[in-house]
C-alpha cells in the first residue's frame, strides 16, 4: 500500500484553501490517501523571518490579485475574510480532536471551516465560531467546546506543530509525496506529475 | 498590432534563467514580441524587505531543490554559480547599450550570459567576464569595455531600473501582458492561458 500524501496547511492560508479544493481528488486519481495536517504558520515565520504576504509593500497587492485570479481560474469562490490574517489555533485544535475520533469527519470540518473563511468571509478565529461551524456539520457543540478548553487537546496540537516544523515544513500549503517536498498551491501540477512518474 | 509581452528579470535570478528558456517561444505561439527588460532586484528588495531566497533558513534549502527539480522537468541544464547571489550591474549595462544598437543581438547576449552563469556556473559579475562572453557572440569587446565605463551608459541603466521599480515590478521573473502582472517562472502557464483567452 502506497504512503498517503501529506498535506500541511494553515487554516488562515488562502493558497491552502485553494489546494484544499483539489488535493483529495488528486490523491484519488493516483490511488493515494491524503493525510490532512493543519499547523500554525506563525511558529515557522519566526525561523524563516517571513511575514504575512498581504502586508508586504508591492508583493501584498500583487498577492491579493494573484489569489483572486488563481481562484477564478479554478472556478472556486474566494474572498479575503473580514479579519485577516487570523489566529487558527481553535480550528486546529478542533481538527485534531475530531481526527482522533473520526478522520473523515475531521476532513469535512476542515473543508467547512475553510469555506466559511474564504468563500463566506467569516471570522473563524474564535472557539465560538469554530463550535458553531462544527455544529453545522453534525458535531456535538457542547462536547467540542469542552474539548477546546482541555489541556490534553492543547498539548495534542502543540506536539503536532512541533513535529511538523521540526520536519522542515515552512509554508502553506506544503505537500510531501514519498519524501519529496512541494511548497505552494502552484506546485500541484508538479505533485501530480511526481505521482504519475515516480519522480524525475 | 498587439503589445509586446514585457519580460522583467535579474541576471542573477535562477527562475529568471528558467523563464528565459521559454518566454520567446511562448510569445511566438501567440504572435507576440517579447521585450526583455533586465533590472536590479536588490533595489526592490529594500522596498519589500525581501532577502535572497537561498540564504533563508529552511526556504533556502527547499528553494535550491525546487530550482533543480524545475530545471530537470524542463530538460534545461542548471547549476548555482560559484559566486551567488552576484552583482549583475555590468551584465545589465551591456544589455541596454547593445539593445539600443541591435535589440535581437542584445537578446542573444542575455541568453548567453544566463547560460554562462546557470548552465556553466561561471561568475559573470565583473565587467571583464561580461566583455569576454560578449566577444564570444561577435560583439566588439573593446567598444563594450569602453561603454561599460561611460557615464551615459550607467545613467541609461539607472533610469531603466527607476522606471521598472516605479511600475511596481518586485520580483524576477516578472511578466506583464496587456497590463496584467504575473510574478514567477511558475506563472508561465497562466501567462499562456491569459494570451489564449484574453483573461478570465
Amino acid at each position: 500500500m502506497a504512503e498517503p500524501i501529506a498535506f500541511y496547511f494553515d487554516f488562515s492560508s488562502p493558497y491552502g484553501y485553494l489546494a484544499a479544493q483539489r488535493i483529495d481528488e488528486l490523491g484519488t486519481r493516483h490511488g493515494r490517501a491524503v493525510a490532512w495536517k493543519p499547523f500554525l504558520l506563525g511558529a515557522v515565520f519566526k525561523t524563516t523571518g517571513q511575514q504575512p504576504l498581504l502586508g508586504i509593500p508591492l508583493k501584498g497587492d500583487y498577492g491579493r490579485r494573484d489569489m483572486e485570479r488563481s481562484a477564478r481560474l479554478l472556478g472556486v469562490p474566494f474572498t479575503i475574510p473580514s479579519v485577516f490574517p487570523f489566529m487558527s489555533v481553535a480550528a486546529c485544535r478542533a481538527f485534531y480532536w475530531l481526527s482522533d475520533r473520526n478522520a473523515e469527519k475531521a476532513k469535512v470540518l476542515a473543508k467547512t471551516l475553510y469555506a466559511a473563511a474564504f468563500a463566506g468571509g467569516r471570522d473563524i478565529s474564535s472557539a465560538r465560531a469554530v463550535v458553531e461551524i462544527a455544529e453545522s456539520v453534525g458535531i456535538d457543540g457542547t462536547e467540542l467546546a469542552e474539548a477546546l478548553r482541555d489541556p490534553a487537546v492543547k498539548d495534542r496540537l502543540r506536539s503536532e506543530v512541533d513535529s511538523i516544523t521540526a520536519a522542515g515544513v515552512f509554508g502553506s500549503p506544503f505537500i510531501v509525496v514519498d519524501g519529496e517536498p512541494f511548497w505552494g498551491h502552484d506546485r500541484l501540477e508538479q505533485v501530480e506529475k511526481w505521482l504519475e512518474t515516480g519522480g524525475w
